[in-house]
């Protein structure tokens, strides 16, 4: 398979009246097992860099850290450098990290909590995320948007990846942008680096996605803290509801100079704003 | 949680000038847990909604049916009618298919085959679809992808969903559209109508995704026989190598009168094209 995080090949291009071959520049997509303690507990399809942030904010944002620090990160080698050591990643907290239910041994990163009765009971125990809900300039968001874009190099070349950033919703300063093939990727990387840089919570913080906002996107960014998640296409109902028990705002379709706020409901809205 | 595929909720909308609170349709979210023969095999956040075919679709294309026939396929309302009662669907093949093994029970459907040594060992012994390349038909193509926007019935109301259609790559013509908030559910629940009403391998047909074209679109488009897969926006290198080996024509960035052909590879598309 290809190293790095883009590869290129000829295509052919298809327009009304003409067919040419031109080389493509492609986002790499790989598979990266994720090992908590010495348990597998995720393997996802990532585009390879910042393997270490994935492997941490995803352990972070499904909950399996609980609160226990990462000790060491490191790729699994195992034997003679071989082609695919470095598509597993180990984190370490020395064993204090609680030891994964077996039914989570082996899940892929899109859907670390789900299950009825789990996001039921997650619902139920959302401890919002401190201070009053983040308020809305959209001057700011669109300006995060617009630096977030700026910033994506790999979209750049590719035409098709995902991003996720933070940035202060005051101003729209993006301080952080991660991109991946997986949405919930960009964003674990973007909150994996937060964590091992110390700045986590992220209280009063926004984060950025560059898709549609659903339940995984606004449950990770309450892991990390995030006082405000602003999406660039539609939030799922179930994305809205979790935000609003939350405390998090959640703004959508963050896109030609305007957006909707879905959370807080419209009339806190109006009270903060 | 809300029931059927949309709700309604207030909104505060930020344009340039003005803010005002108006309803807004979103996509619901719920969780599904699929069982094979007893097995639970995965837990998806899906649109409710054509849950048999997902759950069908999914068992087909993760391989997990092993050629084995579906003989029934149920609602599992463990109890009195529950509010839940509707997010757990059991497949049934009557013992005959394979018992999953351990590493899959609890996984979700984003990714069932990946691992570094399984992709390796699936592009290794990955038997082709039959017959020649699907030639491409730009304006068969273009045609297609306009006549899913046309039946995407959540995308009018809620602007915010996936798509995978089924159709003809001579001609444009669909023959099904399914939506859902997850790409990957919308290709398993195209697949498993399809299977449910014996029309797989669908070999020569074409399969329309909304989206990008990652590795797993094409495992699945390959698990369902399909010849052609075209995407609306850009495939992984992964998605273009293990369309090349299946012998599966890949178009990308189908949209706005174009397209690039990634499989095969061009000097093969000019003898056939």
């Amino acid at each position: 398979m290809a190293r790095g995080k883009t590869t290129s090949v000829f295509t052919t291009r298809l327009e009304r009246d003409t067919r040419g071959v031109r080389p493509e520049c492609l986002v790499v997509e790989e598979p990266l097992e994720i090992r908590l303690d010495d348990h597998l507990i995720a393997t996802t399809m990532r585009t390879p860099g910042n393997d270490y942030e994935l492997a941490v904010g995803f352990c972070h944002t499904e909950g399996l850290l609980a609160g226990a620090t990462v000790r060491t990160v490191r790729y699994c080698a195992t034997g003679p450098a071989s082609e695919t050591a470095y598509n597993v990643v180990s984190v370490s907290t020395g064993g204090r990290a609680p030891a994964p239910s077996p039914r989570l041994q082996g899940t892929t990163s899109s859907c670390g909590v789900c299950g009825t009765a789990s996001i039921d009971a997650l619902l139920e125990r959302l401890m919002p995320v401190p201070g009053p809900p983040v308020p809305v300039s959209l001057p700011a968001l669109s300006r995060a948007a617009t630096e977030v874009r700026v910033r994506q190099e790999l979209f750049r070349s590719t035409g098709s990846i995902h991003a996720a950033g933070a940035f202060d919703p005051s101003t729209g300063d993006v301080s952080l942008v991660r991109e991946d093939i997986g949405r919930h990727n960009a964003v674990d990387k973007a909150v994996g680096r937060m964590l091992l840089d110390g700045q986590l919570p992220a209280a009063g913080r926004g984060l950025f996605v560059s898709g549609r906002a659903s339940f995984e996107m606004v449950q990770k960014a309450w892991a990390g803290g995030f006082g405000l998640v602003a999406a660039v296409s539609g939030p799922s109902a179930l994305a809205v509801e979790t935000a609003r028990r939350a405390g998090i705002t959640l703004v959508g379709f963050l896109r030609d100079g305007s957006a909707n706020v879905y959370a807080p409901e419209p009339g806190v809205v109006s009270r903060e704003g």
